[in-house]
């Protein structure tokens, strides 16, 4: 029970079941993405860049995988320092730049936004905060609807940036979001059954932990990791499957759990040159993904089939936000209020 | 004494040692890159694109910097797996597509290169390998000549890669690298001066670390750590200055040392937003960077000064990668050949 007699951890589990309802509720107002797909369409962009800080970079991680796989087009992420601390003014014409926020409310991408539109750029503001200075900032922008977030870490309004980034991209290629429509059931069936307590205990008193997917699964790594730092404050450090193999592979060791995104499709398909070296440096291995894949695993957790895999990572991420919440609790910890840092936070 | 005869460290410091003649020997060698900057200007590039892996992927984070900054133009680092597991074909008209590794051998990146070339890229290969599949590969190709380097982990393979991709971006915004002459002299200077042993029986017993920068000194950032975690074990993390803030702060305590990289100019400017925030979390501070900023840290390694910003990641790694070794030793392990890993890794 914490001091403003809210059971310690209920804030983040109340945001974490709302994902299902607020995405069908994304999905009702498709018309609103086609509008903004359509203003898009008539300055088609031959470069998208993206810019996003924290969770919110993980939503524009995954964006730029939909980019350069469903539209064929090169995209970037943002360094907003390149605008901010050094000042420079790139060209931008021809280019689609995508600023995603939860709050709306940094200066470094308020700044970004300003100057990506002084440069010739056409610019998208992807917030959780209708009324803010990214929104008014950017020509166009898309709220995500995820409503008040009460927990400090970003968790329902993680899974609305990713459906609204993929809602748009879907629009700009001419279709409608329709593969999308299952999605909310299948989300559901998954919060119903899951039980990630018995998964906390195994972790309890682990420091360090190393997260991997590819693909469309790698923003998922990187998101997961960073729920379990923020709540758990563990070392969680996530790495692309083919990266973890370039160096970080050393430092695995039966201490260092490693925690694998192994959906079907593509990118659990290429996690299979990544897998055996991992369990031949002897660490414990926990998969989320298909059920061949949990099969081969120490532990895991099944997704339920049937989400098109550029949709997978709006289920893949739900069992590491719940085990988000029961490890901070097993710890001592209070996973709706993490020490050290505040919802909003405004970067230079 | 390894196996090899060879005492453990001892092939690491030697390729570490040879860098500033490295440095000098690439600047001889500038003409090379008038002859490709020249190439470059035939087809003015309007979006950069970068596709690297491991240590080179840091040398790309580099590049992609000098290429916002000094070029003004938009870049990306590439997602290897889009173009190869997801086999796309992006529209790549108008895109310089610098692709860089140490071996020229890893096969996701001649598929990245030839996929480039199909969709319209100008690539180029920057290896250490003149004779490799990526350098025969792309359109053009450039040496670093770092020679044969015989630890696994990247050292001198690195900053000549820097220096490398510095060249390249100076010599195509119409200059000639000139204000790289000074680096070799200053890079010796600090060599002589390194002594990262007090500081390897500081960190004996540490399991977890965080390393953090901004601007040009963020890869600095990413390399260092991935060198820690390569040769000494250690679960180091990287995160810019500002992702720091958005969430990872909460991790941070009086358990988890943080190195920060603070040079004089604006990437240390641009850290006096988080320094604050690292000390109020309790945790240990170290400082690589310049006198003003190691003076309010806990300890540190003062930069020798004279090195314009954007050449000071040459600098920066070098404290570094002695620490890694010298942590490595104390620790038991042998630096030069790190176990599960190889020098070569080929990821698809």
């Amino acid at each position: 029970m914490t001091a403003e007699g809210v059971p310690a951890g209920e804030l983040m589990a109340a945001d974490i079941a709302e994902q299902p309802r607020l995405w069908r509720a994304l999905l009702a107002r498709r018309a609103e993405f086609a509008t903004v797909a359509a203003k898009v369409a008539a300055h088609p962009p031959r470069f998208v860049l993206l810019a996003a800080r924290g969770t919110s970079d993980h939503a524009a991680l995954y964006a730029k995988y939909l980019v350069e796989i469903l539209l064929g087009l090169p995209a970037g992420l943002v360094s907003p320092s390149t605008m901010t601390a050094y000042a420079t003014q790139p060209h931008m014409r021809d280019v689609l730049l995508l600023v995603v926020s939860q709050s709306g409310h940094s200066p470094d991408l308020v700044r970004t936004v300003e100057t990506g539109r002084r440069g010739g750029a056409l610019t998208i503001a992807v917030t959780n905060t209708a009324d803010s200075p990214l929104a008014r900032a950017a020509q166009l922008h898309l709220d995500v609807g995820a409503g008040t977030e009460r927990a400090v870490a970003a968790t329902k309004s993680y899974t609305a940036q990713l459906l609204a980034l993929y809602l748009l991209v879907d629009h700009i290629r001419g279709r409608t979001g329709a593969a999308a429509d299952r999605v909310p059931d299948l989300g559901e069936a998954l919060l119903a059954k899951a039980d990630l307590a018995p998964l906390a205990t195994r972790y309890r008193f682990a420091q360090r932990m190393v997260l991997t997917g590819r693909g469309y699964a790698y923003p998922t790594a990187r998101e997961a990791g960073l729920k379990l730092m923020e709540t758990s404050y563990i070392s969680a450090q996530a790495f692309s499957g083919a990266d973890l193999l370039h160096g970080p592979l050393a430092m695995l060791d039966a201490q260092i759990p490693v925690l694998a995104i192994v959906p079907s499709g593509v990118a659990g398909a290429a996690m299979e040159q990544v897998l055996p070296r991992i369990r031949t440096a002897g660490a414990d291995l926990f998969v989320v993904g298909s059920q061949e894949a949990v099969a081969q695993a120490d532990a895991g957790f099944v997704l339920p089939p049937g989400a098109p895999e550029e949709l997978s990572p709006l289920l893949e991420i739900l069992p590491f936000q719940l085990l988000a919440i029961h490890l901070a609790l097993i710890r001592g910890e209070n996973p709706d209020a993490p020490r050290s840092i505040r919802k909003i936070t405004d970067t230079m």
